[in-house]
């Protein structure tokens, strides 16, 4: 273990000399390399969070877990923490400072005080927004000019807000009138092109009609529909603006990327019921109250499945074979469900199915598992008509396995079809209402039908 | 219907019309309101496929279910499809002419005759990379320069390749030596404030340091490591080199958002085992196919674990209490050994764990288990002690739970490590081995302490 503490060690080293210091280690990388001197080494760990420069500092903080962002707000002094807030773009800085306020809110009103007039601004605005909203997603500098001017002077402006390291990741210029109305945005790869002694009012007027029409989002417009229109228009930014047009910022590729990541984490940590805040978090014990809580969940309905199969406890007694064959049915109809299920929750998320137009998704799941119940009722028959040596048996469970397959694309379908007309995540809890309605119709079907049938 | 017919007709009408054709309807709506027109009015259908021009005509037809492209290879002559072919980028193009070639290979073989000698050679490298390496995801459409050029020339270049339609979505310049060898990459922003009088070298040499040094992807690197080099840098695509360094290509985020999408896609629909290929064709038969094979295997280890019941069956016809509550304990360990397994694998994908270092991710989960585990035994034992009125039934029924969710967290966590360790996805299958290992451990556990104990 010595030698892991040596190489982050020498590779933080490398990264505090170096001059142009982002070349070859992202906040990541560096962040994890941090965490292996914390493990080894909380002395030198401390040393060397002093020793990072407030740019850093600022993108490093974003990156850590809840305990080392706790040791930074409490080596490292007020005031250059909020020097490293104020070289982080607006919307990392927003959502640094919320990490903070998470972990000690008198510490995080300290270091909003400590900001420029402007910057608070700023963050109070960004802050305004509801975490699914696309104003929260945006950062407010950009590149941007008024019709007016000539291109050679929003250029030079480029270059002193590069210089200034107030701006990075530019893709296109973004037009707007004298009251902020955005009105057009040009590319870079367009921009390049044009005479920079032109003014834009020309250049526009040139150019071919609409061409340099934005697509824009709308502060208030869901998260998932700014990002399907950058998918559909293989966008590198998109402008925000508010209801009047007027341009509040934009949102670039980077967190388009990290919002498609965490979005589909997310479905699939819910469709697992595992709550994924939790899981990210270093917290064991949030981790395990977390699904302990759907594990409860889940007991109260198996309780319920269990009491099913006690109304029949006589015909079990009576016939054992029972006991052997009822799980069989309730699994083969909860793993069809959850096929179903899944698909059905994905095809929402995608965009590719919605409530009102459901009916042939529903008709499709309704089919496939109308086919996959005739096989296996035939197979699952036959097994238990030999294994048992009761041909009458053999058509019971293939009965109950049908009826079981049918309910399970039913509801497979239709539950998070209707979670999502009523605004809940379909995502969640879905599995758990599925497979007590595949338990509960298993058991029943196949138990009721035996009891009538055989005894 | 006819209004939904109506307004699909009218919108393309208003496509096919319009100058500058994509402003407002990208090839996914279009390819939607074709579909529209096709259920309504096949003969209009035909008629409008017709109407495309060649360039609509490449977008559109990578986005249309096989049955439809079907149509696009009867209806359109060869010619306008090859010339269609020609107006993809090379990308795009390579994955049309696969997707044809998957309907009718007599077919795909006469358009690629009638390509060009240079688009013939790009489809043929292009093919030649597995889909899992970069070289499968790359454009050989990029913006490059020699170092001893001078930036206006390059400029020069860029404006041809786009008025000759041959570039679209350039986010850097790529500068390459006599050999090809690529050795920097500057980004437009950049670009764009130097004086475009000086020559590509003066520039470079009088910019810090590695500044322009590119980040590149090795043509046969697996795509997942650079879609995560992509997201660590915030980049906006990715220059794509052979062994020595020759530039093949570029990766723009277009295609890195796709590839995330799809596999988010795959891993959910793998973990509830069904297959994303097959649910993703319109074809009823490929999906229920799909899924059956899956419930399959399911099936046969249902009745393996079925089987262990039947070693019990004189316990169980004796005290039948031991059937109602048996299903409790193995879907209590069956839902803690998914939370375990989904969290173990979708944290492998996102490179958050991997097999060298997986000791503490499986003492996590362990760690999870036991608690969640000791929990949920003194409740279940309480609810059964109660509900049957036999005190040891609860010991019984407590430290079987116990034991199968230290099974659950055990094998949960395992299972995906050992099949990613031997390259098998460890989303695929992985639910059906769990669920087996908490069903015959739960019912083993609870039926065999229960005889051993109770009678």
């Amino acid at each position: 273990m010595g030698a892991e503490l040596e190489e982050a060690k020498e590779i933080i080293d490398q990264h505090l000399n170096e001059e142009n210091e982002k070349v070859d280690l992202t906040p990541y990388d560096l962040a994890q390399h941090l965490k292996t001197l914390k493990k080894h080494d909380e002395d030198l760990y401390n040393e060397y969070l002093e020793k990072l420069d407030p740019e850093s500092l600022g993108d490093v903080a974003i990156e850590l877990p809840d305990h080392m962002l706790k040791d930074v707000i409490e080596t490292i002094p007020s005031e250059k923490i909020v020097e490293a807030l104020e070289e982080l773009e607006s919307d990392d800085a927003t959502d640094l400072l919320q990490y903070i306020e998470d972990i000690d809110e008198e510490k995080a009103k300290e270091l909003f005080d400590g900001l420029d007039k402007e910057d608070q601004d700023e963050i109070l605005r960004l802050r305004s927004y509801d975490e699914n909203e696309a104003g929260a997603y945006m950062q407010t500098e950009l590149f941007s000019a008024n019709l007016n001017e000539k291109l050679s002077t929003a250029v030079e402006r480029l270059r002193e807000q590069k210089e200034l390291g107030e701006l990075e990741n530019v893709s296109q210029l973004f037009i707007t009138d004298e009251r902020h109305i955005l009105k057009f945005a040009i590319p870079l790869e367009d921009l390049i092109l044009f005479d920079f002694n032109s003014s834009l009012k020309d250049i526009i007027e040139k150019s071919e009609e609409d061409k340099y029409k934005p697509h824009v989002a709308m502060d208030n417009d869901p998260i998932e529909e700014v990002v399907e229109v950058v998918q559909d228009y293989d966008m590198n930014s998109i402008a925000v603006v508010d209801t009047r047009g007027v341009l509040l910022g934009r949102i670039t590729t980077d967190d388009i990327h990290d919002f498609i990541q965490e979005r589909a984490t997310e479905q699939i940590y819910n469709l697992a019921n595992v709550g994924d805040a939790d899981e990210e978090e270093n917290s064991l014990l949030n981790a395990t109250r977390s699904r302990g809580i759907w594990l409860f969940v889940n007991l109260f309905t198996a309780i319920i499945s269990s009491s099913i199969i006690g109304l029949f406890d006589d015909a079990i007694a009576s016939y054992v074979a029972l006991a052997v064959l009822m799980p069989i049915v309730a699994s083969m109809g909860g793993n069809t469900g959850t096929q179903a299920l899944t698909v059905t929750v994905r095809r929402l998320a995608l965009g590719e199915i919605e409530f009102k137009n459901a009916k042939p998704a529903l008709i499709r799941e309704l089919g496939i598992a109308f086919i996959n119940g005739l096989i296996f009722a035939v197979l699952i028959g036959l097994v238990a008509a030999f294994w048992f040596n009761r041909p009458m048996l053999g058509v019971v469970i293939g009965t109950a396995m049908l009826t079981n397959f049918f309910f399970a694309g039913f509801f497979g379908t239709v539950i998070p079809l209707a979670l999502k007309k009523f605004n809940i995540d379909p995502a969640v809890g879905s599995s758990v209402l599925l497979t007590t309605v595949t338990d509960v119709v298993g058991f029943f079907s196949f138990l009721g039908l035996a009891k009538w049938i055989l005894l």
